[in-house]
């Protein structure tokens, strides 16, 4: 368990490429330098997907470039592709990540690939990256979706998330990260699945969750994860986020709440909860309408908590 | 850590107590035969206090009465008092709890009692309870309130709910509860305070805990008590509650959320999911206006755990 953990903001990426509206590139810039004047670590920006599909997403180049302005920020984007990958690198991310969905029929749905598919895409992808200057290299991360069950699928075999973990250390990602897509994650669940992927791909490599909140679970699986020795915690701001291909799928678990919980059982993250709540009117004004989550915003920081 | 818990539902009571509305009483006797109906067998059916300041709980008696009909129903009222805990015996509890609140100026406005008020009340109360037939005599818990932490006084020190924790046993109580009146808890916290307060009342006397979601980690809070060997676990129906006399906090732990954490664990509460959401109706219908929360009756139950 660490006393320290890094939260890895997804909302710009996962929060609004799940959101009816576009939040204007201007605002979106604005908004990542606000969550890192919170003292966000680390973002992910963006996505490099078609345009076309996702229009909300279509500034992921720009926001790469303004997000690297900040010293000292970790900026991510997702990759689907190899054309992605390009595009990624090409933009300066300092990490990409590649979801893979454990639930074969999500990954058809989501990306339009099956496993060999990914796989192989995963492969280009690393010899991309292996082709680059040694000190320019992008981290990359595989991110196993649906790893805990599917709104499809159902249930998810454990057996199929270990073989898919393995694939993707052997065709050269340097990190996986679990996924709970659709939220149908336990906490015992995340202790155990996080314990058999770290005995397949090593404890070195498995560093990060991914949690949605659909059943009120999100804190309970963090909390679970933090107490296996998890590192980096995804999570959006209000909670934004879902999963298009996931029907009954709801938001990330909240950055306000899940920084609330570490400040209060003592774990740093480096963030001022009274900034990131701050950030919220970037969603009001950006994002008119859409639903905001989180307790924290609501409740105020506790009394004996205001610093 | 169980595989088979205890959900003690409170709704009827800290829900109630909570609401500006007053439930007919006849709705309440139904709810209270619809949780048993879905699965739940303990229930906190009202408060033994004065019916002028809390009237949403005058019908305490008669939802006692109604209750004992229920067969195999543990049957709970709370008392803040000798003459409360008259009421009880004389109305059939099967156990009784009285609150004690870590935090004096909490205790003085709620109860108007200080410490020493508190402990030789529930002295009387004990002795009281000494005076029945051996096979007719009520459960006593005492449940200490604000252990966790008080928006009144903020921190909480963990010395003084040993103490009190201490003397409750000392004047007589059966069993210890923790309660996090405010929604302040964290897991880590939630841990620690178990231990230790077994380490001074012995591990038999403390097995259970009310928690409360103003921060939305009361899951995690449930999650980490139950990793602690808890076996009995308040909420209410709909997270209704709160604390008139604590300012910033908000309802329980919602039953529907934690039951669908329990189940997606593997562990068992006797309770069917379709039937406890259905009995949300009774407080659509009796408590109009009143804010429901949880996500599990909006997510839905997860395709693969649908019985």
């Amino acid at each position: 368990m660490l006393n320290k953990i890094t939260i890895s903001e997804v909302g710009p990426r996962d929060g609004l490429q799940n959101c009816r509206g576009v939040m204007p590139t201007d605002m979106k810039a604005r908004w990542i330098t606000a969550l890192y004047e919170a003292g966000v670590r680390e973002i992910e920006v963006g996505s490099f997907v078609p345009p076309k599909l996702f229009p909300q997403l279509a500034d992921t180049a720009e926001m790469v470039a303004h997000a690297k302005t900040l010293p000292g920020l970790r900026v991510l984007a997702l990759v689907p592709n190899l054309r992605g990958a390009q595009a990624a690198i090409a933009a300066g991310v300092d990490a990409m990540g590649f979801p893979l969905s454990v639930s074969e029929t999500h990954s058809k749905k989501n990306l339009r690939q099956t496993h060999d598919q990914a796989v192989q895409n995963v492969r280009q992808i690393a010899a991309l990256i292996a082709t680059q200057p040694k000190d320019q290299r992008p981290s990359f991360e595989g991110a196993l979706s649906t790893a805990f069950g599917c709104s499809i699928e159902g249930v998810i075999s454990e057996e199929t998330v270990l073989r898919l973990a393995e694939r993707l250390i052997e065709a050269g990602v340097d990190e996986l990260g679990l996924s709970d897509t659709v939220g149908y994650a336990n906490p015992v669940q995340v202790k155990r699945l996080i314990r058999r992927t770290r005995e397949v791909a090593g404890a070195d490599k498995v560093k990060s969750v991914h949690l949605h909140n659909s059943y009120g679970q999100g804190l309970a699986n963090a909390f679970a994860a933090w107490e296996e020795g998890i590192e980096t915690f995804d999570s959006s701001l209000g909670g934004l986020g879902g999963c298009p291909s996931s029907p009954g799928a709801s938001g990330n678990i909240v950055t306000e709440d899940l920084v609330q919980m570490f400040h209060a059982m003592g774990v740093e993250t480096g963030i001022n909860m009274n900034k990131l709540i701050a950030c919220r009117r970037f969603l009001e004004e950006g994002l008119p309408g859409e639903p905001l989550y989180g307790f924290t915003p609501n409740a105020g920081i506790p009394k004996h908590m205001v610093a």
